[in-house]
């Protein structure tokens, strides 16, 4: 990001300070979420304190440089004069000194940033001014809050030590609180924390005020690199290079007597919705006194008996921030001597119901249209609320905690093989299967299974990708989980449990849990998948409306990744229009990858050939009766084949020690030999997709021809089947014109025999780097292309994802060294690049070329926003996915007619 | 590639036919080598017979069509009357009937196309007139002629059934040769050649003479697709869509008797390049005859005498030919009844050392000038003239033939593994290393042996490119080749050798053969290598003085990629402008292995790092003093760690089998433990390169100080050492960007220890699609980027090079899927593509931003050229490839300026 405060040269002339009535709502990236708030309110007439912002921009420099800018300290020591004027009383003043608070305000709110610092500008000489003003007890009070704030967040001190020095004051005072201390006490205080500010700091508390504020404002700056901040940034994805903002305000009191108080409340209920101030309200105190909780606050009602033209005042206020606003509003107050002054306020936070609930009530009060509803609404609060949880307050024992790899919340006994699962599982018990990592053999037992816990891989491993698709509750790279499968027992931090004890996943949090918890249906996703059954619910008529004006207003198609036709209805049914993806190599897993064996091992082909036809026919119908009318995508086979043979370290141990045994076998030393010569180093970037052709090449052909039997079967029963073949791991178009005139003779020949017209476009992955870069030309023999952004996020990034997360991931993770995982949300800068390109150029090849994404970016709301903004023409998800992907495509519509609004404002 | 003929509607208005008088030299696209070059003489007034060429326009739309497209036929019948007005014969006619020959003439001459049908236009109707004008046993042998070709290139018909009845009828006749069977002896082999067309093709030679044009020229545009021309094409990289020629001629004789014969001669020797006819002659013969060798031919000098006339019209014309061509001209010729035609010419083909020499008389004669000297020889030639070479006409037994990998000849004991090879030439004795296949620790091996055969992998495998860079003779991949470790032989197609046994590996032709052969040194690779002790030779003058003139003409540098003192002062020696590439990781084998492996088992890191500071110092010291005054960019660790490790397999193996045997042992244990953690699926995308940072963060602050230090030493002994380095696999600018604190902070420590100025600049490899996609960001964070063409094409194409070539790639090669292998020349559509975006945005990022290469790439003419034309400032190869690079980056200005004077003209 390049900056201003990149261009020093500037820096005299550039403005790094404006005052609450200069800025507004929309300053939020130069004065941060807070000070733009402050701004728009003080624009409303509101009672704000005055006040000024130091910006972001200021900020920036400061990092930049290492001090501050040239021209910062001159425009803080004019605000500072302008806010003196308006309070009525000077900084550093002895008579009767003016106080400050000094509070950070980043673009968003992020913790680890240094917060607050009170009442700056009391030193020994302005302190008798204050006592004089508001009492000797409160003004010790004040100073020993400014001291202990001070050490803590600017000079780095130990909070606790703070603590212990108050908790001793108390025992010598005999008080359970501080309320009981009273001015001498406070005043020792005072005197033991600068003590501690000396021994540990090296310096006192300045009696300069400027200097107490110029170190308060350093400190806020510095704060934004505090390692939690950078942890935070990083796994929130946001932008490191933004800076925050620092806000002065005049110091108001909410605890100068039973006159004063302070508050926070909602313009709306933040879990119903429901309109009507909601909140608390505490009398004689600051306004953290009321969040931390030392004293019960009483509800905000009250505040109508307590001080009734506060209340009413407050009412008005809260009434002018909502219909602002529009939007709930989240505010906080403090009443000093029976003056009421708003603090801050914000968009309040909301649980996932509550926001569709919200939105659709506002839309309901004629406050905001559909459009409006539709951007205040995730499809990640969508997908929240599609999965069963765990009830509330129950107490857990937590045996480790992972990665949430999929939602849901599932029970059952931990089982530690496939094999054993499938076992049980026919015996009708329920099961979750428990693995150091998964690969294709443990399918069946991951079908079997109701959750699947693995010790090791990362989000878009083998076992999350594929707990996602099947909607399978998962919890993957579980932290010092150890499997252990010779003993059967199952050792994490928090404890160990037998093969059979029943554990409890939490896909949503990452949790596994000892024991069974009570678990939650989702009425929602009850009321998508059956709308017939839907209960008279405000949330599922919230859902179902925003989902309608979505699809209404989207113009990117939502297809499934499915291969099943179980898994094709069950999408279908939550609103599915086609099938983006249907994988071949899943129809050959278990038993069945025998048939791959003799392939490849060259034993019997051709009967092997003739079962694995067969086999797709009738899956190939199954799945397209089940999408009737709807497009199927089929890819043909993509992975690496020996990927259906044993794994050549245990073949090869078990063949030597066979050997060693004088047990050595004829058909093992033959099947070693066989996975020797398939080995590959780096299988990710060896003979898959396409390349299978050049080798095995009767393997497309037998694949298209089953899937032209399936369709012309399907033909003559009346159905309306409509087939597509995709050709995977395309690095070069001659690749996939070889394998289209392969697909198109076996084809045209079934069309030949049945004497029917089956028609089955033909189109390309694109999933390497090249086939991106070439588009135009691999666009001269594509009907359309399907993006596969797992794998082209593998070969950009040269990352292959399983090994990353074993690795070195995490760690980058950690650090912020990449802002947001490219597994999770497509990177728009490299891979995102490569998809413009190639839609760019095959577009221009071809204008009327189907584009569509089948990766597991498509379930990603963020990712589908990017898509339907380049123009693909469908996304495909696995079908839990499917609705939220459906609100994010309509989102992308609003969203992109919103920014442009808001540019032309 | 879009032509005309991809619009079949603008046929009929097309021009399919040029006459010679209506072509020239220029148009080789158009009208094929042959074409343009019987146009050319034509305009020359050379005495060519009279013909037209049908262009390769008409021919790619035949194959696209399947049909010859419209208005051809008219056209060729228009143009065949022309030839009947020029030759005052008619074609078809029964008293006086034209003849003609057809033949393909595509641009770039190409083995397995269809060559030539000679008489056609005879059948029994027009025979007579024939044998009227010539006499009939002429006529008879011209009737045979027709009815072979036309049998075998039309109708496939095996050409060996045609020679068992000649040979049938020389029995009978009791003669040796066809000069012996009278006119009815020939007619009866006709009748029987005909009696063959209709047993084995169905169908006899036709009786219409426009049938047998048309269907001769339709087996011409066929041939084009024949397999054999396929697999030529993808092998030397020829645009399959380019389509060919037909060459329709008036047949002139050379066999009509003693006053007749046939020639092929070069204006110039193609082996000296010295002026003056040098050829052969053969009286009463047609040119096939020459060629064939059934008759000894006579020296062209003798044509003096026998036809005084014809030779000094010949002379004349040979003269007018090199003036026009301005090169060396090979030309075929016919007298008929005393009468001269040239019947084809071209630029001659030379050796290597021809090349040169001629390019530089012709530059002494005043025909040419540097420049255009510069364009007539390559790198390759260069190359090819480094290199010792076996001496011609031995007998070689084969044992096998594989990849040529380094080229070179070599003789040697062979070993079978890098101990025995370390071990043997200890002892003095002359080994080569035979290995399945080579990894990293059979790198000691390497260096012992003065050769390297392998039995798997391409000319981009591990051995390949280690025995290029320390330019030891490799043959790699070779077919057949079994290594059987335990009974110590080595089997191939050709025979059996043991361990000790001497062979012989050519790598250059990619031939090993059993037993010694004699071989001969490069005069012109010891001349470059001590120019002071340079022979008096023709041939080194002239490599010298072009060698000069490329380095005159070049913008781009050379440098070189070396890892140790030596291998810098022999490429310095070749030319070498500094180091582009020094590897880390070649300082770390054989027994240092250990060090990483302490590392990665963290047993005494603090040791191992230690040790490893002290071993790089040294070294660095050492390459950096051989290059004193010029750059030496070290490149940080890049592969996975675990490659210091043992294989996973044979350590399971292992393992498994001392457990068995009671013999279970602790060290081994826990070295199998760290070997599993640090394994991975696909370590070419795994934990290498900069991500190491994340893993062991103080390895590359230890190779930063090493670095540091030994500069310092130098400074300090008075060098002029100018290290950089460079930071392997980035992906993302923060990871360069983090690197890089780590190194500055490094290099800081030192120089502030030292109290010296140690400046090291700080680039990125641009090695994954990622970089370069984001090179404008990157570019913020680094001096210089390199880019590493062989990972970059590795993930551009999503494809490992070693496994591509154990199992995919040979088929691809074979059928033409890839027009030239990436790995060996730069893929200008993807990888170069990501090349030229990386320069724009690095380059807008940083105007002073450096750019080089240093993969492979770096050394292949071809992409010399691109890199020079992208503006890269400096290519990086193996010191034995300096020369040719030097020659190359010379070329690539004078081509780029060739080319437009050619488009200006």
């Amino acid at each position: 990001m390049t900056t201003q405060a990149d261009r020093p040269a500037d820096a005299a002339g550039t403005t790094w300070v404006l005052s609450f009535a200069e800025g507004h709502r929309g300053m939020a990236d130069l004065l941060g979420g807070k000070g733009a708030n402050l701004a728009e309110m003080t624009r409303l007439g509101l009672p704000v304190p005055p006040g000024f912002t130091i910006t972001t921009q200021a900020c920036r420099a400061y990092l930049a440089e290492g001090h501050e800018p040239e021209g910062l300290a001159e425009q803080v020591e004019e605000h500072l004069r302008r806010v003196e004027d308006a309070a009525g009383r000077r900084f550093g003043d002895p008579a009767d000194p003016l106080l400050v608070s000094v509070r950070s305000g980043a673009r968003f709110s992020m913790p680890g940033m240094m917060d607050t610092i009170l009442n700056v500008g009391l030193t020994d000489e302005t302190l008798p001014g204050l006592a004089r003003r508001a009492g000797e007890r409160f003004a010790q009070d004040c100073y020993r809050r400014l001291v202990q704030m001070y050490g803590r967040t600017v000079l780095g001190v130990d909070g606790q030590l703070f603590e212990d020095v108050l908790d001793q004051a108390r025992q010598r005072a005999g008080v359970r609180d501080d309320q009981g201390l009273d001015a001498a006490a406070l005043a020792d205080v005072a005197t033991r924390f600068r003590e501690l500010l000396r021994e540990h700091a090296g310096e006192d508390l300045p009696q300069d005020p400027r200097e107490q504020l110029t170190r308060a404002v350093r400190a806020v700056f510095e704060s934004w690199n505090s390692p939690r901040a950078v942890l935070y940034r990083s796994r929130e994805g946001i932008d490191p290079n933004l800076g925050t903002a620092v806000n002065v305000v005049a110091m108001v009191f909410g605890n100068t007597g039973e006159r004063s108080g302070s508050g926070v409340c909602f313009t709306r209920d933040p879990a119903s919705g429901h309109r009507g101030a909601y909140g608390d309200y505490l009398t004689n105190a600051q306004g953290e006194d009321v969040v931390a909780g030392i004293r019960q606050p009483v509800p905000l009602a009250r505040l109508a008996d307590i001080d009734p033209p506060a209340y009413e005042q407050l009412m008005g206020h809260l009434a002018t921030l909502e219909n602002h606003y529009r939007d709930l509003c989240d505010v906080e107050f403090t009443i000093e001597d029976g003056r009421l002054w708003i603090l801050q306020t914000r968009v309040g936070k909301r649980t996932a119901g509550a926001a569709f609930r919200i939105a659709t009530q506002l839309v309901d009060e004629g406050v905001i249209d559909l459009d409006e509803a539709l951007r205040r609404v995730t499809g990640e609060q969508l997908t929240q609320l599609l999965h069963p949880r765990f009830a509330a307050d129950q107490e857990r024992r937590v045996l480790a905690r992972g990665l949430p790899a999929s939602p849901g919340a599932a029970v059952g006994e931990a089982v530690l093989d496939s094999e054993r699962a499938v076992e049980w599982a026919a015996q009708g018990r329920t099961v979750v299967l428990v693995r150091p990592e998964t690969s294709p053999e443990d399918l069946p037992g991951m079908v079997a299974a109701v959750a699947v816990v693995t010790a090791r891989g990362g989000l878009t491993s083998h076992a999350a990708v594929v707990a996602r698709g099947m909607g399978r509750t998962c919890v993957a790279g579980a932290e010092g989980l150890q499997v252990d499968l010779e003993r059967r027992v199952v050792t994490g931090p928090g404890g160990q449990v037998r093969e059979g004890d029943v554990i409890s996943v939490d896909g949503t949090a990452g949790v596994v849990s000892i024991g069974e918890l009570d678990v939650e249906a989702s009425v929602v996703a009850a009321a998508l998948e059956d709308p017939g059954a839907a209960p008279d619910d405000e949330l599922v008529e919230a859902v179902v409306r925003l989902l309608a004006h979505a699809d209404l207003r989207r113009t990117t198609g939502v297809l499934t990744n499915a291969d099943t036709p179980e898994d094709a209805r069950r999408a279908r049914r939550l609103g599915a229009e086609g099938i983006g993806l249907c994988r071949t190599e899943h129809m050959l897993l278990g038993e069945r990858r025998h048939i791959v064996e003799d392939i490849v091992l060259d034993r019997d082909r051709e009967t092997a050939f003739s079962r694995m036809h067969d086999l797709h026919r009738e899956e190939f119908r199954g799945v397209l009766e089940a999408m009737d009318g709807l497009p199927v995508v089929v890819r043909l086979l993509d992975p690496p084949l020996h990927e259906f043979l044993p794994d050549l370290t245990e073949l090869s141990v078990h063949a030597a020690l066979e050997e060693a045994a004088g047990r050595a076998d004829e058909d093992t030393a033959r099947l070693l030999a066989g996975v020797r010569r398939w080995h590959e180093t780096n299988p990710m970037l060896g003979l898959r997709g396409v390349r299978l052709v050049a080798v095995v090449p009767e393997l497309y052909a037998v694949q298209a021809r089953a899937l032209a039997h399936a369709t012309a079967d399907l033909l003559e029963k009346g159905f309306d089947p409509r087939p597509e073949l995709m050709v995977p791991l395309v690095a070069e178009a001659a690749e996939l014109a070889a394998a289209r005139r392969v697909i198109e003779q076996a084809v045209r020949a079934v069309a030949d025999e049945r004497g029917t017209t089956v028609s089955i476009p033909v189109g390309s992955m694109i999933e390497l780097p090249r086939a991106a870069l070439t588009a135009g030309e691999v666009a001269r023999h594509a009907d359309f292309f399907s993006f596969g952004t797992n794998d082209l996020t593998q070969t950009t990034w040269g990352l292959s994802r399983d090994d990353a997360e074993a690795s070195f991931m995490p760690a980058y993770r950690e650090s912020g060294l990449v802002p947001t995982d490219p597994f999770d949300s497509i990177d728009v800068d490299g891979v995102g690049r490569l998809v413009r390109i190639a839609v760019a150029e095959g577009r221009a090849t071809r204008p009327d070329l189907g584009l569509g994404i089948c990766g597991e970016h498509g379930g990603d709301p963020a990712s589908v926003r990017f898509f339907a903004e380049v123009g693909l023409d469908y996304v495909s998800c696995s079908p839990p996915r499917v609705p939220a992907a459906r609100l994010e495509a309509g989102r992308a519509v609003v969203l992109a007619e919103g920014a442009s609004e808001a540019d032309t404002r």
